[in-house]
């Protein structure tokens, strides 16, 4: 990815050098053994892309950059514990390395590092950057609320699906963009536009990972095929196809998703024929490409990014989509 | 408490009002139960009496008064979880009320919300406030974390006790005037002297509670006296006194230290004894009146606050170390 690879090295190097303080050892600890995991990295180095495209300077777009991954880092710290997750890319996760208490103040002190590192922007930037940082924290603590909501409710609506996604994962995006674009003086509209360029494709990012989780290589995709159905979990794939099928086939559906005892396999091929029988792979691959469009025609609008540039964050955007892992 | 009795009424009616979102319920309820509990409200009442000494305005004030004591709600949240405590004011704790997730979450909302608040100030004061607020929320989870290692270890230094007191509880109390002073537009010098008063004051107060714990009246106090001691928490006194008793009387006390299972009175009544042998009280009150002079030469050189306001400010240093509740 041209986009992202820019910067990668540079950032790589700014967030494993990063200065925690050494002690108490049980409080930082944690949050450096979390960053040094590594992952794509793909939040802040859409911060830094989205400056260089404004011609900023990624010396001071490095805040928000670090910033936002610091973010990042401290949801998936806490989300760990909610969702009692043991492993987080293919590493025992924090409060299983750990202890639950570590999980939850290390991560507390790492939302509070995101504001601090948000504190060496240049003092003109603080109120913009900050008040963004404060609207996609909200929301993302908002879309993971409603994430355990829908796990013990018995209907949830596409359209809280759909919302559920876009806070939980696809602000964070945009805002990367956004606060990227704000830092090298972007006025407001190109910046806004780059935000739902980055939260449209963000949505159709999870569209696709509930895609790969039911119909990937499991090879390619690293983790088991049907972990969402295994875990009975409300995707738009289930959410749909319980919509379309008819009232027998859906109860069947809903009866699958009522047990974790079934035998898997079994109850994996089951699922898979009645979401055939449902055509929402289709469903799932249009309302995908709706998302892309939306992103694109936002891309589109931002007059401030000469063309090239615009090419590489629509290449990015069919990466993230079209990617097999 | 004159101080803190003018805003009482203003400030409970600004909490009790606070728009809160409605939905997800899961996510913001735990947030407004726990700020319905009540509590003395010292911190925004501090944060409120600061900024009517150095005459500002007390509209601006709120935002640092609410800011300061959801902070104070969130830490208290996720306190209680780390603590495994049941009751807090009284009522059921978050996680016992919902449950831990719901307190993890909500706490972290909680946390953002604090900023939130600080970014509806004029915009002049966005930059200073975040920077205390940011100090003060890193010290906090410091010595949360101190607290928790001083559990597990077998030696503690006097002087490291002070050092976690410091930033558990008494740097918020110190923030909260500061805040209060620099929205009042008063000089930096006598916003840092306003919060040094309010730091030592927090160690006095904490060590005051120390004292309480074991030496107050059951009626008055309103919990079972001796708690620390059963609970085998290493307090000021503990410490002391394994720093004066013979190694032979240490040892017994260390002794007493490492077990939950003693009959409750016959191990307060040994402890109490020994600590009268090392004639720890004393000492811990007059330590307490040292921060307590410390706090007062502090306020002592503040030059923008009038000598009717500063008698206040003294007579609730006298009430926060005095009290026997």
């Amino acid at each position: 990815m041209e986009l992202l690879a820019a910067d990668k090295k540079y950032f790589d190097e700014k967030v494993e050098n990063y200065p925690w303080p050494t002690e108490p050892s049980g409080l930082f600890d944690p949050a450096k053994y979390l960053l040094s995991l590594g992952g794509k990295r793909i939040r802040p180095l859409l911060c830094l892309a989205s400056c260089n495209a404004f011609g900023g300077d990624r010396e001071i777009a490095i805040h928000p950059a670090l910033a936002v991954e610091v973010f990042h880092n401290f949801s998936l710290m806490h989300d760990d514990i909610m969702d009692a997750a043991d492993l987080r890319r293919g590493k025992a996760t924090v409060h299983q390395k750990y202890d639950v208490n570590a999980a939850i103040l290390s991560g507390d002190v790492m939302l509070i590092y995101a504001y601090k590192i948000l504190m060496q922007l240049p003092q003109q930037y603080h109120t913009p950057c900050i008040a963004i940082f404060n609207k996609m924290a909200e929301e993302v603590c908002i879309g993971q609320q409603m994430d355990m909501d829908f796990e013990v409710s018995d209907t949830v609506a596409i359209m809280d699906y759909l919302k559920m996604i876009e806070l939980k994962t696809s602000v964070l995006l945009g805002a990367s963009l956004q606060l990227g674009a704000i830092i090298a003086d972007a006025n407001e509209t190109d910046a806004n536009h780059l935000y739902q360029f980055g939260k449209n494709i963000g949505i159709a990012f999870q569209i696709q990972d509930d895609l790969l989780d039911t119909y990937g290589e499991q090879a390619a995709v690293g983790k088991i095929i049907g972990g969402d159905i295994l875990n009975n979990k409300k995707t738009y794939l289930y959410l749909k196809a319980c919509q379309l099928l008819s009232d027998k086939s859906s109860a069947e559906l809903v009866d699958l998703y009522s047990t974790k005892d079934a035998e898997p396999q079994t109850k994996i091929d089951r699922v898979k024929q009645l979401f055939k029988d449902a055509g929402v792979k289709i469903y799932a691959e249009e309302l995908k490409g709706e998302y892309k469009n939306l992103a694109l025609s936002h891309l589109d609008m931002v007059e401030g990014v000469n063309a090239k540039a615009k090419s590489q964050f629509s290449s990015f955007a069919d990466y993230l989509i079209q990617r097999s892992v």
